[in-house]
């Protein structure tokens, strides 16, 4: 298997002010730091110094939470921050090897503009740039786009289907070599090697040129993180990089082994698509620190904010009027992602948890995995799920921010490096480089 | 007169490689400097050195010369380059007081799309943000974004109206002091102190609310070129900086006052308003110097070019077929912006030209004023305009990048500051407060 010849992908998730539900109203944390450069600075240089390969931020098209009114509203603390792909580029020329992905959705954009900015940032990063392509799903974001309602889930993927093959088809608008900018002959390229799209489809009708070069990496690196089936599918044909969120060992195996059966059947290298489940982190100096930390954190929850985020990782599902200290009540079809949902009810249930108890209970990781305690303690189970199969890295989500990546690149890494399961140094420039990803070849 | 008591507002309009049509020929320049950050930092920083308000990019969504085939595409020298709201954002972080101007389309952007980025930037340059405002005007462009053809002109400004009320409606979604971040009471923001717009009209149904904070200039500057009366009624409602297309005295102290006068039939104050000639400049250590640098650059001029730029600065009016060294023939009505169309064919008619001496003698300024020669005597040009009431200052168009801006900061610059007609240091860090633009206060 490839990845014993390979070291741990690392991904470096980073929400201002932390995962954690309550981690803006710790007293070390800074909510207002969605909103100021120097603080995204110094985490893109500390995930630098640790080694990742790529910086993650998530991204709605609007206020996704859940919430009744402006009250329970005031009550959370993510509503407000950069743009991704502004931040990102700006963020390109302060580092020289972090990856930088940035979310955006096929519902809500058009494809000319979607493949013009990520070129544009791959052309900035000199190679760094990656697209984490979501169809978005909330109602919340449809109503900030002349719609009352979402389309449906098969819809959104039929249009992000037709997307991709506009956007890429758009990054190979010229071959890597067409510009010459031969000032004697007064050719500025070479016009046998412009290729016109002409896409036209059932949603998208695109002529091109786009009006970048070929950029650095051929194409920005292609995240995703669907999984239902047709997210899956989707993954398998397109995503370079799959985000998971898995609980167990056993079902991060089963949906490794799945994604890349997947890829495989569709035609690509298995080792071509890199699967990263997300991890929540506390890391203390010992365990006790750490438990200390995370009860910190959890005294920190406000039951109406608790409740709102529960609702929403269900995939807004109203929950008020039923008992906090109650079960939680049969899920209604939903028409958004359902991966989440049925891990988080396959959580309550097995463990017998009241809604209360289930807020509490993921209120840190929202459903992903939860790792707390010292560097070798995570070192540990991280080790066990890269060895066995179920991952060829991690999406690291720290609790707090700046602390906890902090910790985890100074603390947590420098373990994984010992068990050489880290890169000391940087195999190349490029996202796809270091992340062992082939660079396109050029479609003609 | 308040421009008596104010200096000259200067914007650097930057095209790599400079604005002359053959500017990537010229044996100093760097043809792909559009593509590379390094060549924009150091531009940026030139226009701070010269005491610039701002920077300026214009933008197409494509490649939006007319061509008729690839070999003819292959030797213009403008077709590819960041994509602007990318390229200013990774500017913002590097520079301190320019103003950092981008062109967006509301004809193929979503107003939500377009609120974050331009906030995003505001805040990432805290607050040094403009936005100019562009309905586009190509079928090359339509046809990037499902269209064969671009929507009639009048059709264009009533969705740019109401997007511009969705765009300004949703900066104002949260009050200057609305996030209080209250860790004690867990209070992130005041709920009173948020306001949802639910747009509905008859493009955009849009609820809110944006999910940045106001930001530094409570709303980023509104920039806007339009000469067509829809383009000046636009401009006289929502404009706080206009470009504009001049030959002649007469006629820009004309269009000064008379969007001078739009403004205040409209109830702003005309002051709030800055109008920008733009003028092409070569500049000489003496006036030979300065003729030799243009007739260098024009020798360089591709007729293939030359003709193909008269057709787009015509709007698209195909002239094949005609005898180059004939009269320009009767213009057919067009779609697009009028007004640079009868500045050309006036100045065409005017000066008795052929097609070949037409598109030679646009060359260079594209139907800009064309300013050639020593410091002083660009210097003179520049203030009798801003004396005469034709000018709040000037968009500054160098033939070739960066030699033409270096020329005007290191030059033209300091002879204008010996004459009291340009700052010697800035007023303030934002925009705004350089421009002498008012903060505008909330809507509630």
């Amino acid at each position: 298997m490839t990845k014993k010849n390979r070291t741990m992908a690392l991904g470096a998730f980073l929400p201002a002010p932390g995962h954690h539900l309550a981690a803006w109203r710790h007293p070390e944390s800074h909510p207002q730091g969605g909103l100021e450069f120097d603080y995204y600075r110094r985490l893109a240089l500390a995930a630098e110094r640790g080694m990742f390969d790529l910086m993650f931020l998530s991204d709605g098209a609007g206020v996704r939470t859940a919430y009744k009114d402006a009250d329970e509203l005031s009550r959370q603390g993510r509503m407000v921050h950069f743009e991704p792909i502004t931040l990102l580029s700006a963020l390109a020329t302060h580092t020289s090897h972090l990856g930088l992905v940035a979310t955006a959705s096929t519902s809500y954009n058009e494809p000319f503009n979607i493949a013009r900015k990520f070129s544009s940032l791959d052309f900035l990063s000199n190679g760094r740039a990656g697209w984490n392509v979501v169809t978005s799903a909330t109602d919340a974001e449809a109503k900030n786009f002349n719609l009352e309602r979402q389309a449906p889930h098969a819809d959104r993927y039929a249009r992000a289907r037709e997307f991709m093959e506009v956007v890429t088809g758009l990054w190979d608008s010229w071959e890597d070599d067409a510009f010459q900018f031969d000032k004697d002959s007064g050719r500025f390229f070479d016009p046998e090697k412009l290729h016109i799209l002409n896409h036209q489809g059932e949603h998208f009708q695109v002529r091109g040129p786009l009006n970048l070069a070929r950029s650095p990496q051929g194409q920005p690196v292609i995240v995703q993180a669907g999984s239902s089936p047709d997210g899956k599918d989707f993954a398998a044909h397109w995503a370079e990089v799959v985000f998971t969120v898995q609980q167990n060992l056993e079902a991060a195996q089963e949906f490794y082994r799945d994604v890349k059966q997947r890829a495989q059947d569709a035609g690509r290298e298995p080792d071509q698509l890199k699967v990263l489940p997300g991890v929540f982190t506390v890391v203390g100096e010992t365990h006790d620190e750490a438990e200390e930390k995370y009860q910190q954190l959890q005294s920190l929850v406000d039951p109406v904010v608790g409740l709102g985020m529960l609702s929403y990782q269900l995939g807004m599902v109203d929950l008020t009027g039923h008992d906090l200290d109650g079960p939680l009540p049969e899920m209604p079809a939903i028409e958004g992602s359902t991966g989440k949902q049925n891990v988080i009810v396959q959580h309550a249930r097995e463990n017998n948890l009241t809604i209360r108890e289930l807020y509490l209970s993921i209120a840190a990781g929202r459903g992903h995995r939860f790792l707390l305690g010292t560097p070798v303690e995570i070192a540990d189970q991280l080790e066990e799920w890269f060895v066995a199969g179920a991952a060829d890295g991690f999406n690291v989500m720290p609790d707090m921010l700046p602390r906890g990546l902090d910790d985890f690149a100074d603390l947590v890494v420098p373990e994984l490096q010992r068990r050489g399961l880290v890169r000391t140094a940087y195999e190349g420039t490029t996202l796809r480089e270091n992340l062992g990803l082939h660079r396109p070849a050029h479609r003609h």
